[in-house]
C-alpha cells in the first residue's frame, strides 16, 4: 500500500509554503508553463561510507500519479493571508491549481541500485510550476528512505549471512516514520520487521519474540516461558534477560527439554542486555551442551553496524540480529541531505538556457544540463559512473572529469560494458514505469551490492568510487560557473 | 487533525507483532483481563540537556479512542502462519479482539510540561492485553514529538526572543515524521513552519521566503528580485546568495528602494550559506546606511541551538531563524530512549503485586507501585520533583531518595507548594481530559521554561534538577530489587 493510500487526505499541501508562493509567481509572470528541468541529488554517501543504496522511488510515483489540489486544498490557501491582512493567494490562480495536471516526463534511478555522490536519483522535466512544487515531497520521500536503505544494507553487511529483522517502530520518528523505515530496511536487506502495518501494508514478513513484561506477569521466570511455549509450541523464542541473564539460560534449556518430551522445538533465545558476547559464547556453550545446537540466538540493545562488526571479531554466538533505534533513525546520521537543483529551463520551444547555482565552495555548485548517468562495467565488478546531458551525449574517448577537481580525468576502454541509470517513470503525465514488488527490490540491492568491490563496502575510510562528468558537460559547466562569477563581479565594479 | 484522520487506515496494527503474540497469550492463560499498571518514561534527558519538554499526548488519546480492530486487520492477522505453516493466531482469539473496546484507566503529563528522566509521561491502569498491545504506539508517539518539542525549545530559547521558522520537511524522516515534527515543534515555540500541509491540518502559522530556482528561472538576479515583490507587494523576502552574497544585497536593496517608490516595504532578507556572522552584519550596515533599518534578515543553513548561540556571540545580526534538518530530525540525538515498563498486576479483586524489571546497573532497574509525580514549588521555580506511589502515598516528612544514590535525600520544607504532574485522561475507557489547542500548549511550555532556574537551561552541563523516589517508594522498590536478586542467586546454588 502506497503513500496516499495511507493517508486520508490530499497530499498536494505535502510542501513547503515557498512552492506556493513562487507557483504564484511563476503563474502571474507568464512562466508557469515554462519547462525546466530539475535532478534531485545527494553530496556525499552517509555514514562515511562508500555507497549509498537508493529507496523510496514507488511512494514517490504514488504522489505524482495523485498529485491534485481539492477542494479543501484550496479552500486552505484561500484563508492565508499576508502581512496586511490581504489574501495571499489569487483566486485566478488557485482555479489555475484547481485545474492542474501532473504532466511533467520523470526519468529516476529503479529502487535498490547503488548510486554515489552528485548522481541524479530523479530527474523530472516539465512546466516549471509542476516541478516547483513538488521539489518538497519528492526530496523527503526519497531522501529519507534512501537513506535507511543505506543504512540497513551496511547493517546486513555486517551480520554476514545471519538473519537481520528491524525492531525500531517505538523508537522512530512518527508512524510514518516507522512504516517508511520498515519498507526501506527491507530493501535494504533486513529479513522481517516487527511492525505490524507495515507488514499488513507492505506485504514483508514480520516477526517477533516476547517482552520483558510477559516474563514480569507471572510469579515465576520458568512459569513465563513454559505458558508462552504452551501458546506457541514451534514458535517460541524466550526472552531470558528479565532477572539474571544466565539463570534465564538454564530455565529456557529446562523449559526446551519438557518442549522437546512433548514433540516441540525451542525455536530460539533472546539476548537484550549486559554484555553479549560473553553471553551468548556462555549460552551458545550451555545450549549445546543440553543438546539444542539448533535453538538459535538472537541479540538486540542499541544495536548498529559497527556493534555487529565488534561483537564478530569477539566471536560472539549470536545467529540473529534485532536492530532497532539505530536502524530506523539511522542514528548516527539521521538525514541525507538530498537537494534538487534546477539545472536548464526555457521558453517554450526555445533553446535550453543551462542553469547552475553557484557557490563559494566548488563542491555545492550544482550541475547544468539535461543528465543521464552511465555506469561502466568491467566482467562482475562496476568500475566508475559517468555523468552527461544527454543533448550533448558522450564524448568518442568516453572520458570524464572529476567533479571537483578538474586534473583528475579518466576514460574507459572498448572492453567496458555499460547501462545508462536512469530509466523512463512517466511520459507527459502518464506512469510509464511499474515497480517491481519488495522483495524483487530486496534481490536488487543484494545483486548490485555484489557488483561493488569490498574496499568500497568497508565502513572505514572505504575506497572512493569514481564519478565524474562527462568531458564536454565538465567544460560546459566550467564555463558557466566563470561567467556566473564574471556577471556578479562586474556588477559591482 | 489528528492522527487517526490523517490515515486512510485503522491503527490498531501500529504494534510490535510481539504484542500480539503476548496478547494472545494472556488470553489463551486467562490473564487478558487481569489489571496491570505500566508507566512510559525515559531515562535521560536528550541533547545532553537539563531538562525535556513533553509533547504528543494528543496524537496518544486520538489513538486509543479510535482504538479497534478492523475486519481487515483481523484478516491480516489470520494469514499470518508459524514455522509449521500453521495459523499463528486462533479464531477466537482473534474474536475476542474483534469485540475489544479500550476500557483502561490513562493518567498523564499534559503537553507542554516540563519533565525530567524517570518520571512517568503516561500511566495506564486496566486489562493486561490491552495495555501490552499499546506500548509501541504510546512510545513512538510520545518518543518522538517530546524528542522534537525539547530540541525546538532549546533553538527557541538560543534565540533569545527572535522568530524561529521550522523550515526542515525536506529532510524529515517521512511524510509524518514531518508532520509530527512541525507539531512538535510549534509547542516547543517555533513560530511558524514552512510545512503548509502542517499548517492545514494543526492551523498554526505557516512562512517562506523564495527558492534559487525562483532567481536563476530569470535571467538577472535583480529581475527575479523584482518579480517576487510585483506579486508580492507586501511579503517578500528575497533570498540573497544564489551567485554572490554581497551583490545579492545590494541587488536587494536597488529594488527595496523601487518599492518603496511605489509605497511598498521589502519584509527581509534571506542568508543561506556563507559566513552568516560576517554577512548578516554586513548586510546589517548596508540595510541600515540605504533606510532599511525595518528589513529583517533570516538566516538558514543546518542550524541549531549550539550554532545560534555562536552566531549571537560573534554579534550576528540575524533576527528571524530558519531551523531545518537539525531541528526536525533532533540531528544530535534523533530517537529519545523512552520506555514502558510494568509495575503492578493484580489478579481481578486481589492485591496489587508490584513489579520490576532487573538489570545489572541499578539506573536501569524500573520502579514498582501506581506512580504519581508531585512537583514542589518555592515561589516562581520549581525545586523538585517527587515519584510517589499513589496506594502509599506520601510520608509526613516528604522526603525523597536520590533514584540511583540511596545515600543522597532530600525534604521539602512546609512553605513549599506542590501540584500533582499526572492528570487523568480516561476513566474506564472514556475521555475526560480534552487537550487544549495548540497555542495554549505552546504559551505552556513558555510558562513552564521560565520556572526553571536558568542554571538547567544552558546547554553545556546544566545542573541537574532533582528527582527522588518518595521514601516508602524507595523501600518498597529496594526490597523487591534485593528479593529478585535473592530468587535469581538461590536458583543458581
Amino acid at each position: 500500500m502506497n503513500l496516499t493510500q495511507r493517508y486520508q487526505l490530499s497530499l498536494a499541501l505535502l510542501t513547503d509554503m515557498y512552492q506556493l508562493t513562487m507557483a504564484q509567481g511563476y503563474w502571474k509572470k507568464g512562466m508557469a508553463e515554462q519547462e525546466a528541468v530539475f535532478h534531485l541529488y545527494f553530496r556525499k554517501n552517509p555514514f562515511k561510507g562508500g555507497y549509498t543504496v537508493s529507496a523510496g522511488l514507488a511512494d514517490a510515483i504514488d504522489l505524482l500519479r495523485h498529485f491534485q489540489f481539492t477542494a479543501t486544498d484550496l479552500d486552505y490557501l484561500r484563508s492565508l493571508t499576508g502581512s496586511q491582512g490581504q489574501p495571499l493567494f489569487e483566486e485566478e490562480f488557485l482555479e489555475h491549481l484547481r485545474k492542474l495536471t501532473f504532466s511533467c516526463d520523470v526519468d529516476a534511478i529503479p529502487e535498490g541500485t547503488v548510486v554515489f555522490p552528485d548522481e541524479p536519483l530523479l530527474r523530472i522535466k516539465g512546466p516549471m510550476l509542476q516541478c516547483q512544487l513538488l521539489e518538497t515531497p519528492l526530496l523527503t520521500i526519497l531522501n529519507f528512505q534512501t537513506l535507511i536503505a543505506t543504512k540497513a544494507a551496511r547493517v546486513v553487511d555486517a551480520a554476514q549471512g545471519d538473519n537481520v529483522l528491524e525492531f525500531g517502530m517505538r523508537r522512530a520518528q512518527g508512524p510514518d516514520g516507522a512504516l517508511s523505515a520498515a519498507r526501506a530496511a527491507f530493501i535494504g536487506g533486513v529479513g522481517a520487521t516487527s511492525n505490524l502495518l507495515a507488514g499488513q501494508l507492505f506485504n514483508i514478513p514480520v516477526k517477533g519474540t516476547h517482552a520483558h513484561s510477559w516474563v514480569m506477569s507471572f510469579d515465576e521466570e520458568q512459569e513465563a516461558f513454559r505458558a508462552y511455549a504452551d501458546v506457541f509450541p514451534h514458535d517460541s523464542v524466550f526472552l531470558v534477560d528479565t532477572y539474571n541473564t544466565l539463570e534465564g539460560i538454564r530455565k529456557a534449556i529446562d523449559v526446551a527439554q519438557k518442549m522437546r518430551e512433548n514433540g516441540q522445538e525451542l525455536k530460539g533465545i533472546r539476548l537484550d542486555s549486559g554484555d553479549l558476547a560473553y553471553l551468548s559464547i556462555e549460552g551458545r556453550k550451555m545450549l549445546d551442551e543440553a543438546g539444542f545446537p539448533e535453538v538459535s540466538i538472537l541479540a538486540s540493545n542499541d544495536l548498529d553496524e559497527h556493534l555487529i562488526q565488534s561483537l564478530k571479531l569477539q566471536g560472539a554466538k549470536i545467529d540473529t540480529w534485532g536492530i532497532g533505534t539505530k536502524m530506523v533513525t539511522a542514528y548516527d546520521q539521521p538525514a541525507l541531505g538530498g537537494v534538487y537543483k534546477l539545472a536548464a529551463f526555457r521558453q517554450s520551444g526555445g533553446e535550453w538556457e543551462y542553469k547552475l547555482k553557484l557557490s563559494e565552495q566548488l563542491i555545492k555548485v550544482s550541475t547544468p544540463g539535461i543528465l543521464q548517468v552511465r555506469r561502466f562495467y568491467k566482467g562482475n565488478t562496476i568500475v566508475g559512473d559517468m555523468i552527461y546531458s544527454e543533448p550533448l551525449q558522450i564524448n568518442a574517448s568516453a572520458t570524464m572529469v572529476h567533479p571537483n577537481d578538474p586534473t583528475q580525468r579518466k576514460s574507459f576502454s572498448q572492453d567496458c560494458t555499460h547501462e545508462d541509470l536512469l530509466v523512463p517513470i512517466f511520459r507527459t503525465g502518464e506512469a510509464v514505469y511499474s515497480s517491481p514488488d519488495l522483495p524483487e527490490i530486496q534481490k536488487r540491492t543484494k545483486q548490485q551490492l555484489s557488483l561493488l568491490h569490498e574496499t568500497y563496502r568497508r565502513f572505514l575510510n572505504p575506497h572512493i568510487y569514481k564519478v565524474g562528468l562527462e568531458e564536454q558537460l565538465h567544460e560546459l559547466k566550467m564555463n558557466l560557473v566563470i561567467e556566473l562569477r564574471k556577471g556578479a563581479q562586474n556588477a559591482k565594479e
